[in-house]
């Protein structure tokens, strides 16, 4: 989508610190760092949030899923232990509406989750 | 899974506080809530956590993460906004290993997540 941050480096129009991509998934390290380990796991698609979720995406948020665990293990947070965290809407300060799940790990992570 | 407290939960032998079901997903108040809407999203299928999914779960987390749109209108927070959260391993510190996601919501919730 023209004017969505993250569709522009899906297509690589902005340049980010790309750990793994395929078909229809996208992952960068965030650039406000939260975590030794702070990696944005994109689908290529443009959908804006959780409620936009159609319900044909869920295997697109499935191989979302299936490639934090991929990054975690690349990432060395495999054994460690992480969290993923998708924000949704203004009570969870969405930054980005295009949606995304945040891995974190490399240190450890209080509770509750903000 | 015997002694696996989710499992108990889906299989109706432990109470819950539940909130969603259907063949694959099970969605319930978490006990120890951290806003005023805290609900836990669990697949009935017994995995440990992200590390143990396997490609073919992709599905299931899917279907969890479009009940947790379905959950999050229901308990009116798809508006004011809303947090997931997948704890794994010991930095996130996984209380019970059975995946599940927490959905959060009902607050502003501050960043970093933990």
């Amino acid at each position: 989508m023209a004017d969505c941050l993250f569709c522009g480096i899906a297509a690589g129009e902005i340049p980010a610190d790309v750990v793994y991509r395929d078909d229809s998934v996208l992952a960068f390290r965030d650039i406000d760092p939260k975590a030794p380990v702070h990696i944005l796991i994109i689908p290529r698609k443009h959908v804006a949030g959780v409620m936009d979720l159609e319900d044909e995406d869920g295997a697109i948020m499935g191989q979302a899923m299936t490639v934090a665990r991929r990054v975690a293990a690349d990432s060395g947070v495999s054994e460690s232990g992480f969290r993923i965290v998708v924000n949704t809407g203004q009570d969870a300060a969405q930054s980005v509406q295009h949606i995304h799940l945040h891995l974190l790990g490399g240190r450890a992570l209080s509770w509750p989750p903000g």
